[in-house]
C-alpha cells in the first residue's frame, strides 16, 4: 500500500476497517501522481506507534498526513499535536451516529493545533487525496498539471441534462 | 492542588480554563476523604506530558484517573489508551456546541479502550469525584462510610414541598 | 448466564432484546476472569425488581454493576440512585434515534448520582466489561494480569498496513 | 403548595430548582379550579420517596400526576412505572443541552409505560396544567366550564394586528 | 376500524401510510376494552375534515383523541386547538430525519394548547393506547381492572435471566 | 400595519411576540414598493381566524402569504393547506431549541402542500419580504426595478477590505 | 428533459444522481401544465455553467428556478445570488447525515438573498413543482385551474378510514 | 489589512461582521511571518467578486486561501470550485444554530472539491492561520522555524497545576 518513490503523503487510519473508505484517498493520490504510503496507526490500541509515526513524519520526508478515523476519532488531532506538517482529517462514518461523532471529534480542535477536516466518509477520503495533492502541487509542476487535468475532466464529465 | 497523602486519584485537564469545572471533582474527593492530585495535561499542546502521565500513573499508585476536556476532547481517551487504570471522562461545556462535541469525543470510544463518561460540565465533574470515590471505597471502609454519609445527607437535604 | 464463582459484576439490562448487545460485556468479563451474573431488570416493567436488585447488590458481594438500556433509558441511573457501588451504563442503540436518546438519558445524570457511561451499542458493552475488569483488577492481580495481556494482544493485533 | 380540597392532581419535580418552571402548572390548575398538591420527589436522590409517592397516588385519590425534571430526567417515567394513573411529563430546560436531553429522557418511553410529554420549559408546565384539567374535566362540569372559558379568553385575547 | 359500542377514543392519522404504526394504539384499546374509532384526517390535505372532526369530537361522546402524524406533523396540535378534550400525539417515524421532525412538531406546542406526546413510532402508538385507557379508567372500573391486569402481565412477562 | 394600496402580500404571525422578527418582512416589502398587510393569526389560539384568513386570501387579491411562527409552528403549513397561493414560512427562533423545532415544523411538509421556508429568525423575515417581492415582480416592472436596485445597492455596499 | 413550449421553470440539480429525486418536480410541473426544462448544473464542478445559467435565466423567460442538491448544497443559494427570480431549493437526502446538512446549507441563507426551501427529498421535489406552479398560476388561469383540480383530487383521494 | 510583501495567503470572509473572528487568522499569519491579504468577498452579495478572486488567486501568487463564513456558508466551497489552490474553511458561529449550519455547509463538500475545515469560531480562525503557515513552511525554512518556535512556546506555556 505504498508507491515506490519516497512518499510525500502518509495515509494513516485507526483500523483495517477504515481502509475501504481511506483507500479512496490513496486512489486519488495515485491518479494525481503523488507518492504515498498507507499505514494502520490506532491512536487507542497502538499509542506508541502513533507517537513514532507523528514525530518521525517530517524527518522521513512526508509533506502532508491524511488521517482517517471514526467515532471518538482522536488519530488526526493527536497526530497534529506531534508534527508541524499539515494534517488532514477524514471522519469515517460511524455505525451509530452516522459520523457526526467522528466529524466533531476531528474538526473541533482547540486553538493551536489544526486539523483540516474533510467530509464524512468516502467523499472526504477522495477530497483528502485531492487536497494533499494541491499542497504538493504548490512546488511540483507535474502534480499541478495532473490536478488541473483532473479538475478539467471532472468539469467536462458533467452532463448537460439529466437522464433516466 | 493536591492532598498531602499519596494520591489515589489523578485529576487531569486540558487547560487552566477547565479548572473552574474540574475543581468540583477535587472538592468532592476532598469531602469524601480521597487523596488526589490535580494536573494540567494537554493532549494537544503537551503530548509528551500526556504519555508520561498516563504511563506512570499506575506505578505511582494512582487507582483512578479523572480527565476533563472540551471540544475535540482527546485527553480522556488517549489517557485510557496508555494505562490499565479506570479512566473517567468529564466533557467540559464548549463555547460553540454546548458540549455535545466534548461528550461525543469522549464517550464514543472504540471497543477495547473504555472511558467511563459523566455528564457535561459541573454536574459531571462532581459525579466523577463521587464515582472515583466509589471505586476507592470498594477497598477502603473509611471512604465507604463517608460516601454513605454523603449520599444520606443528599437524600435528607431534599425538601418535601417546593418553596417560593 | 453467570459464572460459578460468587459474582463480582452484575450485568443487568432492560429487556431480553438488549442481550445481543450486552452479552459482549459478559464475554469480556469471562475472558478477563471476572465472575459475573446477568439479569433482566426492567426499570419500567419491573420496578420492584430494580429496587431489590440495586439495594441488595453491595450486600451480595457485587463490586460493579453494568446496566444497559435503550430509548428513555432509566435503568443505569435508577440503579445508581440505590447503591453506592460504581455503576457503568451502556446506551443500547434505539430504533428511531440511533441511540442518541439512550446516550443522553444515561449520561446526563444530575450532580450526586454518577453513571460512568460507555459508547452506544456493542462497543460500549465490550468496554463496560473491560472497565469493570479494570476496577476489579485494582485489588486482584490475576485479573490485572489478564487485563494487561488483553491490552497487549490488542496492540499486537493491529496490522502495519491496510489490506484489500 | 397545595389547595385545601383533597387534591386531584399531584405535581412532582426533581428539585427545588425546577419549581420556577413547574409552578406554572400549579398556577393553571388553580385558575381552572382543580385541587392539586406540589411535592419535591427526586428520582435519584430520594428513590424511596418516589416509590411511595407513585404507589400511593391512586389510593390517595389523585387522578393525574404531573412530573417535571431536567437532564437525564427519570422522574416521569419511573412514576409511570408504578402507578396506573395518567402521568404527564414536563422536560425542564437543562443548562447544557437546552432541554433536548430532558425531552428525550421523558418522551422516548418503551412500549408499555406511557408518559404524555409536553413542551420543554414553562410552556410545557402551563400545558401540563391545562391537560390535567382537561382530564379532570371529563367528569367535572365545573372544571369543564372553566376550561372552556379559559380557552375562549385565550382566543379573545389575540389581537388582530401586530403593534410596535 | 371501530368497535361497535359508542367510541370513547378517536384515533386519527394523517394518512393511510401511518396505519401500520397507529393500529398498535387500536390494538391496545381493543385489548383493554375501550371502544374506539379510527379515521384518516389529514391536516394538510383535508383541513375541513380536521375542523369538523375536532369540533364535533366532544359532542359525539369521545373522551380522548389520539392523533398520529409524521414530518411537519400538525394534526395533533391543530386538533388540540379545536377541542377541549385531552389530545395525545404520536410522532410517526419520518423517512429522512428518523422522526425527530415529527417529535418536535408535535411536542413543542406553545402555552395554552397542550398535546401529550408519546415516543416516536410503534412504541408511542402502543403507549397512546395505554394512556388513553388510563384516562378512561379513571371513571370506568372495568377498564381499570383490565389495565391493572395488563400491567401485571407485563411485569410477569419479564424473564429473570437473558437467553441466547 | 398595512400599506394604503390594496395589499398584494399578507404577513401573518402566530403572536404579537413574533412581530419584532416579522416586521423585517414588512420593512422590506415597504422598501420594495409592495403593498402588504400584517395580521396576527394564531393557528392554535384562533383556528377559526386561520381558516377564514387562508380561505379568503386569494379572493381578497393577495398574491403571496408570508407566515411566521415558532416552536411547533403550524401556521405556515396550515395556511398552505387552505389556499392555492404560494406560502412562505419564517421559523421564528424559539427559546429552548434555537428555532430548530420551528424550522423542522415548517419545512418538512408532506408531499402535496408546499411551504417555501426561509432562514430562522430575522434573516428569514427579511428574505421572505424579498422573495415575496420577487414573485410580485414577475408581473410588476416597478417592483422588479426596485428589486434590482436593492440587489445592486446590496452588492455595492460590500466593502473591499475588513476594518477594525 | 424539457417541455416543447418555452420553459417557465428551470429545474437544475448538482448531479445526475439527484435526478431520481428531482424528476418528481418535473413530473408535477408536467401534470400542472407548466413548461419546464431540466439541467445538470454543478456549483462545484461547473461553476461557470452556474454563472451563465443563473445570469441568463430571467432573460431567457424563466419565471422560477428550482434547484436541488445534497450535502454542502450551494447550488440553490449561489443561483439566488445571481438572479432576481424566485429560487426554490430542494435538499437532497445525503448518505451520511440524512439531509440535515443539505437542509441547513440551503435554508440558512443570510439576509438579502432568499431561497424558498422545501422538505428534504422526494416530498420536497414534489412540493417545489407545486409551489413553482402556484407562482406561475398567479398570472396563468389555465395553470391555476389545474392546480385547483390537483388540490381537489388530493383532498378527494384521502380515504375515510384506514385499511389493513 | 495586508502585509507589505506579496501575499502568500488570502483571507476572505463573507462580511465585515466576520472580521472579529477572522482577524485571528491574520494575527497568526503575522506572528508566523507569512505575508497575507484580507478581503471581504461575499458569495451571495458579490458573486462576481468571488469569481474574480478565486480565479485570479493562483496567478497572483497566492499559495493558500482561508475563507470564513456563517450560516449557509458557501464562500469556502465556491472558492474551492474555482481555484486549484488549497482552501481552508472557517465556520463562523451563527446566531441561531451555534455554527452547526456553518460547519456542515463548509465541511460536507461533495467528492472532487475539497475544503479543509477548521473548528467553529475563533479557534478555527487561529488554526486556519497556523495550518496555512504549515503549508507555506513546507518550502520556507524561516516560516518553518517560526512555526516550530510557536509550537514550542505553546507547549512551554502550559502550567503544571491548575490555579485558582
Amino acid at each position: 500500500m505504498a508507491t515506490s518513490e519516497s512518499p510525500k503523503v502518509g495515509i494513516i487510519m485507526g483500523s483495517q476497517s477504515d481502509w475501504p473508505v481511506m483507500k479512496e484517498a490513496a486512489r486519488l493520490l495515485g491518479e494525481l501522481g503523488v507518492a504515498y504510503e498507507a499505514r494502520i496507526v490506532s491512536a487507542h490500541r497502538t499509542p506508541d506507534r502513533l507517537v513514532s509515526y507523528a514525530k518521525d513524519a517530517k524527518g522521513r520526508g512526508l509533506k502532508v498526513i491524511i488521517a482517517g478515523a471514526g467515532g471518538a476519532a482522536h488519530l488526526p488531532g493527536m497526530t497534529a499535536s506531534m508534527t508541524p506538517l499539515p494534517v488532514l482529517g477524514v471522519p469515517v462514518q460511524s455505525k451509530t451516529l452516522s459520523g457526526l461523532d467522528s466529524l466533531l471529534s476531528i474538526v473541533q480542535m482547540p486553538r493551536g493545533v489544526p486539523v483540516g477536516t474533510l467530509a464524512i466518509g468516502e467523499a472526504g477520503a477522495v477530497n483528502a487525496g485531492i487536497m494533499a495533492a494541491s499542497i504538493v502541487a504548490l512546488e511540483d509542476d507535474s502534480v499541478a498539471a495532473k490536478l488541473d487535468a483532473y479538475r478539467q475532466a471532472q468539469t467536462d464529465g458533467v452532463g448537460e441534462t439529466p437522464e433516466g
